[in-house]
Parts: structure tokens; sequence; C-alpha cells
């Protein structure tokens, strides 16, 4: 079964925002062995669309659309794909009543076009909105399957997972499994890992290897076919230990793993606690810790001593070695993760400092960071070169403070 | 002048990254008055991209193509475009060159595929890359102009700005200017906002009025043609001034102006500092007002008080209001609030407390939050009951964190 998708706005055509539900789907349908040939991204232009329906229809067996479910003029799908089908559009009882209670229960006038959002066209099968409030909708037109989802991603996402994914796989019956998992590095670019496996990348057929670049990380996603999921994921194990004879240095996980998230993990596991203390991130290392549920566990809490001042006065840095070394420096990032461990009583303590430019910073040119870990035992420093915007050289810098935490496994290995 | 944008990679088919590169150059084409009719995503396949570009070049006048210019295997764009218009591929030697010194100065080894990204289709401009390695260029099939773009966002969007708008700019000549601008709202839904200028939106043909949500706050673009730029922007400001009539409590700014970029004008222009002390938020609305180049002029600095007893023991948190009424409590939000402004200096505390979920906190569910607000002469507190999963409900604290101090102008107000 081959699928594509549409995604209907012109707000996607203005630049006002980036199409992230054609990658959600594109992602989803993957996981169940659903080939994706193409998206398209169309205004809301009645004309066009339907154009573009009839283009799709004639290249695929399903075609998903999102967007244009809403109440308000420039919301045409639904209208085009009567049109197209040639079946009118009928009022869905249990939506329409989701959307006057909800107006109801928050005491909010209903204007009349909220109605719109109830819409089905006639023969199709109409998904629930249990998120939101217009419903989706399956209905062929011609050979092609056409999927109606709302466009905010939120409700697109849940529709998705909870009523299009099974309403697909009862579609799909017994056909072959398509399974793959995604291996994560870190600390190694795109092209010298890909050079390091490229014997393995070319001779692969199941799975297949494909390495990208996003966000200063590396990932590899290895697809496998066969006839029982099992099956694949024995395939997938065998490469990935093939994978990790020449590259696991650099592997940090797999699949959803986040660098957060291993770091979350690692923490947790072993009931290490930590305080963060943060000049050049300004809170971006708490906030990543505190992302994750459960972050009390190991999360203590952190300082952001951005001024010279809140250097000396929180966390009590020694004033004559701020006016010697500077505060980008090893000695000030060193002094801040002791400092920050002592005042919050825990067992790590992690400090980031450096230059994001645009300017300068006593000297020291944007990209330079220092990191260090105080531990029970003692403290080590990382210096970085990192290159990029000021955005780029902070997350960069966040990134490489879970990298060091997990590759020195600070405390359990003894060291510090 | 007609557009239409391709990206290729298969990445984007298997949803491994999100196309904001079609949105950049959507927004940006926009800008310069040039059309956007259709994005379309293909995979890394010689046969489908043929396909792609041939019914392209049937439609348009200008198709952007991003992606596919890289060293490896998988890097097809040039080749395709070389078969299509029959001429070879050459190498570029300014670009050979950079890419040889590129390596040269890290001391690392370049792999042979690497000179692949030196190939440029003979005939076609040539756009060197400042901030990556591969050229860009530009060349005719049919009638049809394709610009081919790197696909890594960083170079793409260096590229497009300093050689092809220039470019694209020329061959524009003397058409009719169209100029838009985005006004930005905080605080209403969308519906009832397009609800309440309706009229406008329907009487309205130049400039035209387009509503869209995104992330809990609304935008408006305004979209006027005509002779001179001047005269476009006349058009704009007065329709601007009819919609600040119905809705102006809500607009915080235009274009690309944000919540934290706003609220980091109004302490700068009025030479307030400003402490952060957050427990719910973790960091963020700290990390927030870092990520603005220049923020050491009122930002002096943040804690991060997670645990009770870090709220106890950093910001002196008196035990008894802790039990008393709990840390996600009015009482705990003012004392966090002004604690914070005390132990750092500054004009201005401001404090986050709340539950994020997944679970209830101290019998509080998910999305309540206190914001308080501390200056020299008192402080507000704000309730709020956001819906949404964890992240959401500590995105949306952070963004009303920025609204209630631009609203309340705090200080400056005489009031607190």
């Amino acid at each position: 079964m081959n699928a594509e998708i549409v995604a209907v706005g012109s707000e996607l055509l203005l630049g006002q925002i980036a199409d992230t539900n054609s990658q959600f789907l594109s992602a989803e349908l993957a996981g169940i062995g659903i080939n994706v040939y193409r998206h398209t991204v169309i205004g809301d232009n009645k004309g066009r669309l339907t154009q573009v329906l009839k283009e799709v229809s004639e290249r695929t067996d399903v075609a998903i659309i999102s967007g244009g479910l809403g109440p308000t003029e420039d919301d045409i799908t639904k209208e085009v794909v009567s049109n197209l089908t040639a079946a009118p559009l009928l009022y869905h009882g249990p939506t329409l009543k989701n959307i006057e209670t909800f107006f109801q229960k928050r005491g909010l006038h209903m204007s009349p076009n909220n109605k719109k959002q109830a819409h089905y066209v006639e023969g199709s099968d109409v998904f629930f909105n249990d998120v939101g409030l217009a419903c989706g909708m399956a209905i062929s037109y011609r050979d092609t399957l056409f999927i109606l989802l709302p466009g905010p991603p939120r409700e697109l996402k849940a529709m998705f997972v909870e009523k299009v994914k099974p309403y697909l796989l009862q579609k799909l019956g017994g056909s072959s499994i398509v399974h793959s998992r995604v291996l994560r590095f870190f600390g190694i670019g795109e092209s010298l890992l890909e050079e390091k496996i490229l014997d393995i990348i070319r001779t692969q057929s199941n799975p297949t290897v494909a390495p990208l670049a996003v966000d200063g990380e590396v990932t590899v996603r290895l697809t496998a076919k066969a006839a029982t999921k099992e099956e694949a994921i024995q395939l997938i194990d065998e490469l990935e230990q093939k994978i990790k004879e020449k590259v696991g240095h650099f592997m940090y996980g797999v699949d959803e793993d986040t660098l957060p998230l291993q770091t979350a993990r690692y923490l947790k596991e072993n009931n290490l606690t930590i305080a963060v203390a943060e000049s050049l991130t300004g809170g971006w290392f708490s906030k990543i810790l505190v992302d994750m549920p459960g972050a009390s566990a190991f999360f203590e809490g952190s300082t952001t001593v951005y001024s010279k001042e809140a250097k000396e006065n929180i966390l009590s840095i020694d004033r004559q070695l701020l006016d010697q070394y500077g505060t980008v420096s090893k000695e000030c990032a060193e002094s801040m993760a002791i400092q920050v461990r002592q005042l919050f009583g825990t067992d790590i303590g992690i400090s980031f400092t450096g230059s994001a430019g645009p300017e300068a910073l006593e000297g020291k040119k944007p990209g330079t960071v220092w990191i260090s870990i105080a531990g029970p035992k003692g403290t080590r420093s990382h210096h970085l070169q990192l290159s990029g915007g000021r955005g780029q050289i902070r997350r960069l810098a966040v990134y490489y403070g879970c990298w060091f935490l997990l590759k020195e496994k600070v405390v359990t290995n003894d060291v510090l």
C-alpha cells in the first residue's frame, strides 16, 4: 500500500508555519509499512486543491489530507471532496453536540460558522475528534482512499493514532511487516560516520541503512522487511551490532531517545541528584532537565548567574579569580560547578560558561565554551570551540553537557 | 512571477525531519511579491525526482529545489538536472578549493565523495556557498528557472538571502510591489478574533486579511499590492488602524516581533533589571531572556528552585507558608518573586509555580499556574488554568509571563 500526503493551507505557502503534520504522518506510516512517495502543500483555493486531489488519485492508494476542516471561510477541504465525489455534506450528530457543549461549558458565544466543523461527506467513515471540534473522515474516490484530518497538530496526532492507524491496519490485512530503528550518534560528523560504515551502506539492502545529520547529531535509520516483527527485529539487531563495532563509541541511544532523556535515565538509575550553574546557556540546561516528567527525582534546582555580580553574590565565586581569569575560563567554570553542587547539596554540579556572541566576550570569540562537572571526588572540565549563531552555540553547549555527563559516568565511575 | 518549491530527501518522506526550508523560502518569496502555489516533497529517487521536475516545469516560472547537493550516494539533484537539461556536470573551481581548504584547516581526512559538492551543471549561474561546502546554481529548463540550493537550513538561508534574492529581484525588474505585515495577538482565540473582525475580512481585497492560530497566539497577515512600497505600506497602515480599533488590546507587535523580544525591549527602554524565580518552568523563562542578544543590559540572573528544600534554602521561602498553602499557590509565587528580586538586587522579580503534569501536584490538577511580579512598590499575582501536555503548559506559562510584564507595565505604571 502506497501513500501520499497533502497539506492544505495558504499559511503554509506563505511560510507562516512549517508543515510538521506531514512529517508526523510520514513517520507513522513508515512504522506500519506504508511507503510515502510524495508530500504536496497547496493553498486554500478550491480549483487548485481539486486539481491536486485528482492528480494524487491517479498515483496512490491512500491520500492523507490535512487541514481545511475548521470553521472559517477559507476552510474548504470538505466542500472540495464533496464536489469531487458528488456526495453531499451532512451534519455529524455527535460532533455537532460536542461543539455546542464546548461553547456552553465555557460560557462562550458560539459563532454560527462553528457548525461547519460537524460537516461530513455522505458515504464516508467519520472519525470523531476527541481533543478538538472538527471531525475527520475516510472516503473513496476512484481507486484512492482519501483520509481527511484536522490541521491543528494536536488534533491530527490524536485522531491519527487513535482512529486512523487501526483503520489502516485493518485494511492492510496480513501483508509483510516493515520495522525500523533509528540509531543516534553525537560527537561525530555525518560524512565521517558514513565513510566509516560505507561498506555496510553499500552492501546492505535488508535492512536498508540511511544516515542523516540533524541539529548537531547524526542518526542512522535501519529499516527491515520481513514476514514477522520478530524476524525484522532480529535482522536489525544483527546489523546494529556490526555498526556498533565501527562507531559504537559515538552512539548514545535509539529511536525516540534524546540526550536529555538518556541523561535523566542515567541520573535516576544511579540515584544521583544534580544542580546546574549557567551563564552562557541561561537556564536552557535546567529547562531540558525539567522537560522530563519526574524530573524531581534527580533535579534539585539551578541558578543562572548572568552578571559578574550574580556570580560573586549568588555562587560566591572569588572576585580575584574572576578578575584574573575572566568569566569565560576553566577556573570560573570549575568554581561554578563546585559552588552550585554545594549550594543545592547535590551529588553532581554542572556548569556552563562561554561566549555566545554576537560580540566577543572578554576577548574570547563567540563559540568559546567551558563546561565543568563537579562530583564528590573532584572536578572535570571541557573546552569547546563551537560554530554557528547565538542560538546554535548555546544549544550545542547544552547537548554537550548531556554528552559529557553520559560519557564520563561521573561519580559512578569512581573518578570524580 | 509564480513559484513552486521542491524539497528533495527521503528523510522528509520518512518523517525524520520537517520541511522547514520550504517554509523559509515561502516567506522570503512572499516578501518580494512572488506567489508560491505549491510545495512538493520527493525522495532521493532519480525517476521520481525527474518526474516531479517535469511536472513543475509545466506549471511555474521559478522552481526552487532544495536538498540533494551533498557528498553522499543519495545526493542526486545535480545529476537529475544535468540529465534533464542534457548539460554535463563540471567542477566549480572556487568551490573545490574551498572544500579542500576546509578539510586541510581542520586536519581532517577528505573522503573522495566530498569533491561531488563542487559539481555544477554546465550553463548555470553558480552560487558559492559562504557557510558550507556544496555550491548552488540557477539554470533554465524549458520556460522554468530551476534554482538549486543546499539542504542544510543554515546554508540554504544564507545562500538565498545573500545570493538568490538579489538574483531574483533583478529578474523581476519593475513589476508591482507586494508588501505584507503580520499583526501579532496574545490572549484571544482565533475564532473569536476572526468574528470580531469578520466584516473587515469579508470586505477587504487589498490588503488581504489572513488570520492564523499558531502555538497559543494568533496572527493576522495583511498583504497589499501597489505600484510602490510606500503606497503598499500606507494601505496596510490604514487597515491596521481599523483592526486595532476592534482588537487592539490583544495586539503585542508586528512581523518578527515575539513576546520575549517585546519584553526585552520594554525592559531595556525603561532601564529596568529583572531576576527570575522558576519552579514549573524550570529555567525556560530565563532561557528566553538570554536568547536575546544584549540580555546582560536587563537580565541579572535566575534560580530554578525545583524542590521544596531549594525553595526554602535558596530563596528563603518560609517553611510554614509552604506547609500551609503548598508550593502551587499565590502565596508561594508571591514570596518567590519578592525574594528573587531581593537576592539579585533587581527592579523586578518574576516567579512561576504550578503543576505541569502528567500527575496532579499537591492536589492541583495539571495546568494550574501562578505567576507573580514583584516591583519596588508591591506585588501582583495571576492565576491561570491552562490545558495541554507538560510542554504546552510550561510554554504557555512562559509566554503569559511576558504578556503580564508587558500589559502591566510594571514599575513604569507607578502601580507596583
